[in-house]
């Protein structure tokens, strides 16, 4: 993979130009995304800035966030050569920060669940994951350094956490969903993917412009509480080794680790997500499925036909458990600087027919709160899977120290 | 005026058919507007549903929502000819309640507070007021029954105060702004005028398919709690004339009226709130800034210009005042169910070189609370002032109940 990291070092020597470094994103594209199928569209006619500290930084952008200068699809036909006027709010901070947009990624249409025809790098007879399946699968490949996505359910942490990237979902709005697709504005999130931690922090923080962002020279050690989630079912073998894993890396690296059973109020947020989400989309997608229906991607339109008499009281009742959720939250977190817990149920599921399962991610898109995947263990088959270190809404520096004092731990284990 | 309930009424018994409600539209629009400027454009080629509680109503989108039949131009040169894809949640909201979209209104450029070429119907050498220009000025002039327009500071609230209808600015998040251009994430909220409070009640509880918003058949009397906003400055002579005659004609119609004082924290929040718009307008606009200067609207531009170095910790504090002031104002309302305060400074300034001052509006639309405009008085030079009803968080049916109970009061004294 290539480090936003490492070219930022090299670039501030002087021994890459920003232009380079670019270039070289473009050449891997064209040796490999033929086999994986990352990009919807890309461009030869990128030029590094010379300023900024994301200048040489070549960026994909999942095709569901306008671009005046690319096509932006939502993985749908009904939005076949359709060409925004202005770019999404966060297009315009990567631009202002001197990145490159070096193409649009392969979205599941309107970031719901109909797969993409993308690989997953790391075994291309398995599913990258979804929503944002090109955008986990082109930083997998090693073919650009850095990309952003959305996460509704889990569609940052899971693709980050099947194709072995680093990735977060900051809190709900530090990154502003203006011009992006809106699925359900409740939960839809903005997210980054990068090489490791510290590559997404750089991301983070460069977008943003708040340094508080950047990791600290010094990691502190973390107390952790680990969580289960066993109101979304039981992992997989996979997933359950990749927390075990990370678990005792983390307990050998000093931190203490203590067990939390989550009170009964997230089983119910849980289970009152899916419910957010579908009303939402009923709105947010009203003319796609009343004017288009015919041409709307099958997995979504089902999901919609079977949410359609969800009334607004139902809807009302969700967002109140919600509310509830998120302030029992906040002692939770008396317990522990970070939570950590799964990504997925275990590794990419086989072939293209489904991009995997959001049940360990849908009840902290709907806190709000900030998740950083942290890729643990390479399976059998290849297939890597990761671990999920969440912090309180609003501590996303919190979250990127811990993720990386997580990933310090396992290399070191 | 034209009303909402009184269209229904004859359409349901059959005396009037929902084209010809529509037809009445058109040819006031066509016999008015060359005079008032409230449309942008509208089409000629429009039919009544035939089922829906709104049928056969007519109504005017403020230009910032995008309609896949319209050209959508946000009040600028740099959406001149804009065509959107789709159309926005809240007009396939009213399409699917059955009503006619007729035509875009005018809006100052992005919703901020350059002013548009409309006049106030009642005086035409005064402003309408802004930001949805247009939507108040057609409603009032008698062209349509209901229309939509946003309020980010005060841009629903104010204008429809100078044009002497009624409006809601519901709860934030009542009504979706997917699809509605976007100046500030945390404020913008889609609002309703129509002639009266029941007219307002009708079209939000048939968009939002919520029975409960119906205004009930005996309005109960509210408790209510008189506030003056001292932070925000004094009013003009006919704006506290307004809140006069209104809060002696409620207590002359058994209404409780108690004067509540605000504590520091809304003085606060008040001055918060264009920390909190600003700063979100430089990322939900930076495209249009940054690609297009040159073409932005002056007032805009140099309200933007004044706050490009707001920094993300200033406006981290700013959104910190606001959640405190909302957990604040949950005890405002144990003294009262709705609260009776301006609407607006006074009636519409003279000429068209300033929409007015959102002075009054914008600590409520920080709060996310309901907000209705109640027209009061007609001052000197033909000119309206209202007066504003504001409830609780999600109290959308007590906000227009006890604002159904002012106007009942203020047409009875």
């Amino acid at each position: 993979m290539i480090s936003v990291a490492d070219l930022q070092r090299r670039i501030d020597a002087g021994e890459l130009s920003p232009d380079n470094a670019i270039a070289q994103s473009l050449e891997a594209i064209t040796a490999q995304d033929k086999a994986i199928g990352a990009f919807v569209c890309c461009t030869e006619n990128v030029r590094a800035a010379n300023a900024g500290p994301l200048r040489g930084i070549a960026v994909g952008i999942k095709d569901v966030m306008d671009t005046a200068e690319f096509p932006t699809e939502m993985g749908s036909p009904i939005y076949r050569g359709y060409r925004p006027r202005a770019d999404a709010a966060v297009v315009m901070m990567l631009k202002q920060a001197g990145a490159s947009i070096i193409g649009k990624t392969t979205t599941t249409a309107f970031a719901s669940m109909d797969p993409t025809p993308t690989l997953n790098p790391h075994n291309k007879g398995h599913t990258p994951g979804g929503s944002s399946s090109g955008s986990a699968a082109a930083v997998a490949a090693g073919m650009i350094p850095l990309a952003l996505g959305t996460q509704t359910g889990g569609s940052v942490i899971r693709p980050a956490s099947f194709c072995g990237v680093a990735a977060i979902k900051p809190s709900y709005r530090l990154l502003p969903t203006v011009g992006v697709k809106c699925y359900s504005w409740t939960l839809d999130t903005v997210g980054l993917f990068a090489a490791g931690i510290d590559d997404v922090a750089r991301g983070l923080s460069a977008m943003t412009g708040r340094p508080e962002l950047l990791l600290p020279h010094t990691i502190p050690t973390p107390r952790i509480g680990f969580v289960l989630q066993d109101f979304a079912g039981a992992p997989e073998t996979s997933g359950q080794a990749a927390l075990r894993i990370a678990t005792r890396a983390v307990e050998k690296a000093g931190a203490y680790v203590r067990a939390l059973n989550l009170p009964q109020i997230f089983a119910d947020a849980w289970a009152a997500q899916p419910i957010v989400q579908e009303f939402e989309a009923h709105r947010a997608l009203a003319w796609e499925y009343r004017e288009h229906y015919a041409e709307m991607a099958p997995l979504l339109r089902a999901k919609l036909d079977g949410s359609r008499d969800t009334t607004p009281a139902a809807y009302d009742a969700a967002i109140g458990i919600a509310n509830r959720a998120r302030q029992a939250l906040e002692k939770v977190f008396d317990d522990g600087d970070v939570l950590l817990t799964l990504s997925a149920p275990g590794v990419a599921p086989k072939g293209l027919g489904s991009t995997g399962d959001a049940r360990y991610n849908r009840l902290w898109t709907l806190m709000g709160v900030p998740c950083v995947n942290v890729p643990a263990l390479v399976a059998e088959v290849n297939l890597p899977v990761g671990v999920q270190v969440i912090a309180r809404y609003g501590a996303d520096a919190q979250a990127l120290a811990a993720a990386r004092f997580v990933e310090g731990a396992l290399a070191r284990r």
